[in-house]
């Protein structure tokens, strides 16, 4: 697009998630009456989300100009990119465009929430572009941890958007070819007004390893542990891994079983699709495991995260029904713990350690995301007027923002934005113009955005504190007390050990109550108050605690 | 010792707590009518520990066999070495035996807790050795993250018995002298029965490195953000470490602010007792700060783990009283996230960021830990018919076992026991004979061991789910609800939002009650339990929540 061509009006940016946090990327573009969105993922609850599920992103003004709203392009089949569509597509019901594999598993999430008929979705390929509104889009060939991975060009009338997606530079990778370092560059060349870039990895030097030089480690430990049974714990998305150890199985004359609920699936869709090259009878069932000898097995199961309930987990708790460990096995984490996860996955190797299996996790994973090195090759290939550094935390964007004006981007044209900022951008200039809703929503059971700030506050307090409940029946008239006060607690102390502590409490509560009805309160507020100020001074005094205190009046 | 010399009769071996996990070290060492007890440590309470303040270990053993116990000898001043002591003291009270700073430190907690006349102790010089019952005990001095931290040699009628304490060796250290490797090779060669070893950081190659190289860090930093504010958080009793950030300090003209209640302690003893050298005036009080530019100061502070009530984070919270982050600002961590404070600390880490200070963590830190190679030193030195590792989780303990065996330590002799293991070695055998109470006591508030299991699963349920309360009153003869059913819930939904479920709820709660009723139902206990089951089946149907239900009915 020659600068003549273009519009003086500016582009809209709009991330709805993604920024200032790790995970539920998801990204408006807007001009005119277009609104294309890049990707729809979710993110795992905080630590403080106590009983949640996960969190989906607040698509409110989405839905607010549901009639500009053309489709979601989405960049790759991880959670994080495309988790939350089953359920925006009830409120924001448009079509999705992706690549083969990853609409192989968006299709899985939609027969599950039984919106296959209700979706209109279209396999788009690398090269190919397609036309939304006013937007033209072409999907770009990336390497990841996941295969077909893309890169977008988002033709605008204000000039092209260039998102990286979250990628890597692979030289040699599993499946497929090269990140398209070509197109970036010929895109480049045409002139790209804006660079959103993956910063996941923005703060490590250098290059990420291929994913091929984990096949070779594999290959060095099935040597050296030729004996033993070989259980290796990945992610069930990592299709080029599951490829890899399948090699290494073959090579050594292993058969494979395959483990864990999301593992099947992703697996199964893979092979489908092609994705997945597997040697005829290799794969067998986990119930044929015991036909075979240990040195002629290998099992590949989720769980390296130290998730509880994950099939590895269940291993080493020795909780799972059909996999026993025993000394001899090997276990290999191919994988590194995400930040947080690192206390669960320690559990897990003292486990299945105290079992006796053998735990290796040395040069057995490399990253998908791009490290510093690797940004700047596409920071020199498309050469942006503008940076928006997009997919961190808040560190990691100011430490790509460094990086991007290390590229020749001058300060001002770096932008560093938040979730919900409507972020405008022309030839001429560019800047944060409005602000839309963009927190999260919390996902508990059923229940979407019905959990809150009260709900979560309340959750807290119970956690750390427990809770007493005090109930007395009242008379209607005379207020006399026909019943209680009763005291029931729970997460509070061990009841029969602190009897004394528990009839004591009655007797302030008791002498609150009096206090009150002596002085003829009848407001049931006052009482109430009355009673949780008194009960708590004396469990405060008594015990430094303070637990959640409820009192309950009944009348008759 | 000669071998004709030794008992025939073992020593005993006993470990309350320290092994299978990080933290509450503390081991008895006994022989006939002799104990004693090296360390006394607290442990912080695992994630699932929900509202415990810390652990202490369970000294039953110590109570039952009190009459032999001689006193408590402390290798180093660190809370996972004598956090307990104040709690422990209550039914143990025997002797304290220790260095000058280790034993400041604990004087400290014995002020807090008003053990000071009760508890006998006395101060041990590097070298020296005390005589208790049957043992006689040397305090060799050893390297490590605080200063003053002591090896034991433990000569027992069965043999010599050294343990390391936590250490490291370092040839250049800030404070002090190398550790005293020829008094271990002396030691070795006179015969040890056996190595109890710090495991720490056996999972680590090579050494660890020199304290001193931090110092030539801070030098640099400070160099390059010479018109900065310069703020680092670091472990409170990190002396050595304040040291060296004092010496920068001095070396730019800066004046040091030091800030967090456990540092003010530590860095208070430390002086008193001459472990740390301060140039004159250079400290000044944080009233004071406001008299100096951004570039004459250096505020030292706790928080490097992002603990949420440290210093730190309330400054990068905007919640210190005292300290505003604001741009320009350097703030080093020096420190590495212990496992579990990984987001923590990047949560701060992104607050500071967003304020607009510089943040710095690259080479300002190294660990007080003996990595392989200094641990093969040990063993080089000591040469111990048994390896005993201690002060790791199970994986560490395997990974040094396998250390010990490549040291030449027939694999029969290595002993990988659990707290609680009654270990009995002699020169002719060594065998795990008994096992004695070891789990940890949770503390809460002012309540020792009042939290047990039923406590933390109710506080776990409540944090996942929250609660429903259903309170109803009855006529005691006729069995007639006067008042009720009423409803009130916690943590669960957001009552405003889900009115309809709470409608629908109570319908349930009625039908049930009327079924009990009409069938003239008067066992409270079934009454509930219908209540109970089908209001959880209707939520579960409705939600897929199953929150604490807690039915209450109160007679008249």
């Amino acid at each position: 697009m020659k600068l003549k061509e273009l519009s003086d009006k500016g582009v809209k940016i709009i991330p709805l998630g993604g920024l200032e946090q790790i995970g539920m990327n998801i990204t408006a573009f807007e001009f005119e009456d277009s609104i294309i969105v890049v990707d729809c993922g979710l993110s795992f609850p905080e630590d403080e989300m106590l009983g949640i599920d996960l969190v989906i992103p607040d698509v409110t003004y989405l839905k607010e100009n549901i009639k500009k709203v053309k489709g979601f392009v989405i960049t790759h089949g991880h959670e994080d990119h495309i988790g939350s569509i089953p359920y925006v597509l009830k409120d924001v019901n448009v079509p999705i465009y992706a690549t083969k594999l990853t609409m192989g598993i968006i299709e899985n999430k939609l027969k599950e929430h039984n919106l296959m008929k209700t979706t209109k979705r279209k396999v788009i390929k690398y090269g190919q572009s397609i036309n939304l509104g006013c937007f033209r889009i072409e999907f770009i060939r990336t390497n990841h941890s996941i295969a077909d991975a893309a890169a977008l060009a988002i033709y605008t009338p204000a000039g092209i958007i260039v998102h990286t997606g979250d990628f890597k530079v692979d030289y040699t990778p599993v499946y497929g070819e090269t990140i398209d370092l070509q197109r970036f560059g010929e895109i480049g060349k045409k002139g790209v007004l804006a660079l959103l870039c993956d910063s996941t990895n923005v703060m490590k030097p250098g290059y990420t390893m291929s994913e091929r030089t984990v096949g070779k480690t594999f290959d060095n430990i099935f040597a050296e542990n030729a004996k033993s049974r070989i259980i290796v714990a990945t992610f069930a998305s990592n299709v080029d891994r599951v490829q890899q150890i399948i090699n290494s199985a073959e090579k050594f004359g292993r058969k494979v079983v395959i483990e864990g609920r999301s593992m099947v699936n992703i697996m199964t869709t893979a092979s489908e699709l092609g994705y997945i090259s597997m040697p005829d009878n290799i794969l067998i069932d986990i119930e044929q495991m015991k036909n075979y000898t240990d040195d002629q097995i290998v099992l590949i199961t989720t769980g390296s995260q130290g998730e509880a309930m994950a099939a590895l987990s269940r291993m080493a708790a020795s909780i799972h029904r059909k996999v026993t460990i025993k000394p001899g096995d090997c276990v290999i984490f191919s994988s590194t713990p995400i930040p947080g996860n690192e206390k669960s996955v320690s559990k897990v190797i003292n486990e299945l350690s105290m079992k006796g299996a053998k735990v290796v996790f040395q040069d057995t994973h490399v990253s998908g995301h791009a490290c510093q090195e690797e940004i700047k090759l596409i920071y020199a290939l498309t050469k942006p007027k503008y940076a928006v550094p997009v997919h961190g935390e808040y560190r990691h964007l100011i430490a790509h923002a460094e990086l991007a004006e290390g590229m020749g981007i001058p300060k001002d044209n770096i932008f560093i934005i938040s979730s919900g900022d409507v972020l405008e951008l022309s030839y001429e200039k560019g800047e944060v113009i409005d602000h839309v809703p963009a927190s999260g929503v919390l996902v508990d059971g059923l229940g979407v955005g019905d959990v809150g700030n009260i709900v979560l506050r309340d959750r807290q307090h119970l956690s750390e504190n427990g809770l007493i409940i005090i109930v007395v029946t009242l008379e209607k008239y005379s207020n006399q007390i026909l019943a209680g006060p009763d005291i029931v607690s729970r997460g509070f102390v061990y009841v029969r050990e602190s009897e004394n502590l528990m009839d004591e409490a009655r007797d302030v509560v008791n002498e609150a109550l009096d206090k009150c009805l002596s002085h003829n309160v009848t407001d049931w507020g006052r009482i109430k108050n009355e009673i949780r100020d008194s009960l708590s001074d004396y469990l405060w005094k008594k015990t430094k605690r303070d637990p959640m205190i409820l009192p309950i009046i009944m009348e008759v």
